[in-house]
């Protein structure tokens, strides 16, 4: 049994991480979708498990002691984590896992995780945007000035990543995404071992 | 117009190359297939720029001397070439470019190319051979050995090449050509001038 990928679904706000994950899960069923924990209360309509896990925070704080979270983050006096247990054992039982998770999680997952795939998630607005830095290098008005420097703090991030998608069309973004997977798992240092075995043998 | 990718779909004889690249180009027929030129005297059926471009070895030599190929061999007395011309308008042009051919020729393409994709296509025989590895790593019957010997020294070039696509079915094997085609054109490095256009513009 193969160890299932970690696909790191990331990217500024705004850019529609959660909707082409969303799409994902509708097109490949056999994705598994990492659900973060946090110490927020619920709101109407979202359940334990679902959403989200809701941890106290004393137990959120012995999990970060005990480290048993792959990144987490304090955000308005809330914590928000992601639990490592349920990536582990999906992985290990050979599930792809997705992680939704802002440009900050992804850089510290990426610290964990060195063999998951990095994918910067860039808002349709970036999309027209790469089409004006495209068709006009020489613009120079103040408006698009801002817009690019904006673009410019976000992109930085880029580099960090393996691939960038362009969230144009949702279903169009999702495909390409699997296609990354698709394309991951028939990469030769993920079929390493395999060939390894074959030398072995004939030594 | 973003540059194209050379597809390098390589592998042992035997492996199904030529069925894939024939079902390649069905799905996508924006993929242009690289045509081979050689000496050798063209057989019934086959057309000049359709099979071959059949050159006199005079020519042929000419070509070599002013390094006019992305590779070329001698196999019984006749040559045997990539004309690099018609690869590289291609690529220029934005086109994706196909190129069909033996493990040898692939080695001198990646010297030339390091910035295509090399895709090793395995034989459904040794798909069933990974099945084996990897249901039985303790299998030593003697036929066994035999064609891990054989697979071993296939193998070996596997680590040479970016992807390992197994041919069990060839419309699946095309598939994750393309997939891996797509991942491709999504991948931060291939990406970098837009995002470095950007940064340029903050400074």
């Amino acid at each position: 049994m193969d160890r299932g990928i970690l696909i790191v679904v990331s990217g500024p706000s705004g850019a529609g991480k959660g909707t082409v994950c969303k799409e994902l899960l509708r097109e490949d069923p056999s994705l598994r979708l990492s659900i973060s924990a946090t110490t927020r209360k619920p709101r109407i309509g979202e359940s334990e498990g679902v959403n989200y896990f809701f941890f106290d925070k004393q137990k959120f704080e012995k999990m970060v002691e005990e480290d048993q979270f792959l990144e987490w983050a304090e955000v308005y006096g809330n914590y928000y984590g992601t639990p490592k247990a349920f990536v582990e054992s999906q992985l290990e039982s050979g599930n792809d896992v997705i992680l939704e998770i802002d440009i900050q999680g992804a850089m510290k997952a990426r610290q964990k995780y060195s063999d998951g795939v990095f994918i910067f998630i860039v808002p349709p607005s970036m999309g027209e945007l790469e089409k004006r830095i495209k068709g006009r290098a020489t613009e120079t008005s103040e408006e698009i000035k801002l817009r690019f420097a904006k673009a410019a703090t976000e992109m930085k991030y880029i580099s960090k990543y393996d691939y960038i998608v362009v969230n144009d069309e949702v279903n169009k973004a999702a495909h390409k995404v699997l296609a990354i997977l698709t394309a991951e798992k028939c990469k030769v240092e993920r079929n390493l071992e395999l060939y390894l075995n074959i030398e072995n043998v004939k030594e």
